[in-house]
């Protein structure tokens, strides 16, 4: 059985008129192995819930699979030690795979040069097209909307959330994690479970907008990237190129576009 | 010539009560690939400065080296697409990289299985020894004093940083990342080209405490560790096991202490 994802700890909560024993409801942080055909591919530390939703979207973002049903075979198998993901893979994508791990980087030195290394780092991105329109006003209200969808972040204060914004509809799915990029990877997960198209709405973050979160819109198809923080400036270029809609500094009924302005009504369009 | 940390670009800033142009400071994202006898080891994103320290750093907290004298030659090779930090290792050195490299897991499924590469993500740490002592006002200072170490957040508002807390000093070194865990690795990286043993002093973070976060101060030997934000459960447990002393919420003159708490002279002892 996996662990719970928050734990009441002790700790000693210091002042400047003294000190008291409190119990604090920290959020947990657990091991999970993406495991293809019997060979790890990643350990990630992750908020331990929603690992199904977690193993689909990390394979779908990270390009080790393109359509869920290139997975023949799933099994989640909790440990001591942490959870296994466990994916046998249709024969034509387990080559594939085989044959971009003999040319791919790794954290572990499987032999790339630095050069190609950093070319592979940044790999050619598929660029997104989507007809997606969406208002001013439920942009604006995205982050805020966001806020009613996380339970451990309201019992921790310290986890980050990825929702799913339907036009008209609001947040219609949303999932939680430790780690903001592990939370866009379940959220991605759980909208593929759900059979719903990512391009039929814009994901919103909790977080900043780093690179990483963007490729992985992009591979998934998504075309409105909304956050509640910055963006780095690296992460604005790769929107531009990859037909992304890049919305930040999202709260308070105000944020600040990008790239790839005309899928949000604003102003005159909104009276119209 | 790497870029530079921060850049101005054009966004549209949308309130309520209309659109207009504006520019904004966003932090840069730089591929860095950390090569060791020429392979690859890691690709990081980071913020494109002090990367001499942040190759160093993470070369010693991700244990490819022990010490600083097992690295023969250094380069830092800036190319259109990244950085290479390219290390030559002292010949010991590198059989011993090359016999992890065989038995060790990877992002890019170098073969081990999901049970071994879990046990391999939660490696045992060594258990720092050290005798430092720190005062209750100087910790409960700590975040705030970090502050003033922060000229690339001041402009971007969205970068970590990590700082070191000597006794009676103050913040003598701090290096900034758009990431958390480069920014302790450039910290990490600096307190050594600087002589200065980790040992001698605390880590102060602005960001949450994760396990990696302890991993890494565990392999540097520093014992002090203090976040003005949460820690997970298992960076608890992790801090417990490795002899840190773990404070976090610190801001506003108050903290919690979760591990080790007689590092720290609190209440009565402050006054004797």
């Amino acid at each position: 059985m996996a662990p719970r994802t928050s734990h009441s700890l002790p700790g000693l909560s210091v002042r400047r008129d003294g000190s008291r024993a409190v119990t604090r409801s920290l959020p947990e942080e657990w091991p999970v192995a993406l495991v293809y055909d019997g060979s790890t591919q990643a350990v990630m530390m992750a908020s331990p819930a929603d690992l199904e939703d977690f193993a689909l979207g990390f394979s779908l973002s990270e390009g080790v699979i393109e359509t869920p049903d290139q997975v023949e075979g799933f099994e989640l198998v909790t440990h001591d030690t942490g959870s296994e993901a466990r994916f046998w893979l249709a024969p034509e994508r387990r080559s594939a795979l085989q044959q971009r791990r003999r040319s791919m980087i790794g954290p572990v030195g499987c032999g790339l040069c630095g050069i190609d290394s950093l070319e592979q780092a940044l790999r050619p991105l598929p660029r997104v097209v989507c007809d997606l329109r969406l208002e001013q006003r439920e942009l604006a209200q995205a982050t805020d909307a966001l806020r009613a969808h996380q339970p451990l972040h309201d019992q921790t204060r310290a986890t980050h959330a990825a929702g799913f914004l339907l036009p008209g509809a609001g947040i219609v799915l949303a999932r939680e994690d430790v780690g903001r990029h592990n939370a866009l990877d379940k959220l991605i997960g759980a909208l593929m479970r759900a059979g719903i198209d990512p391009a039929t709405g814009a994901i919103v973050m909790t977080s900043r907008l780093s690179v990483e979160l963007v490729q992985k819109c992009a591979m998934v198809g998504c075309g409105v990237l909304i956050a509640v923080s910055a963006p780095t400036a690296h992460a604005v270029r790769l929107a531009e190129g990859a037909g992304i809609t890049l919305a930040a500094f999202a709260h308070s009924g105000a944020f600040d576009l990008y790239s790839h302005p005309d899928r949000i009504q604003t102003g005159a369009s909104d009276v119209a």
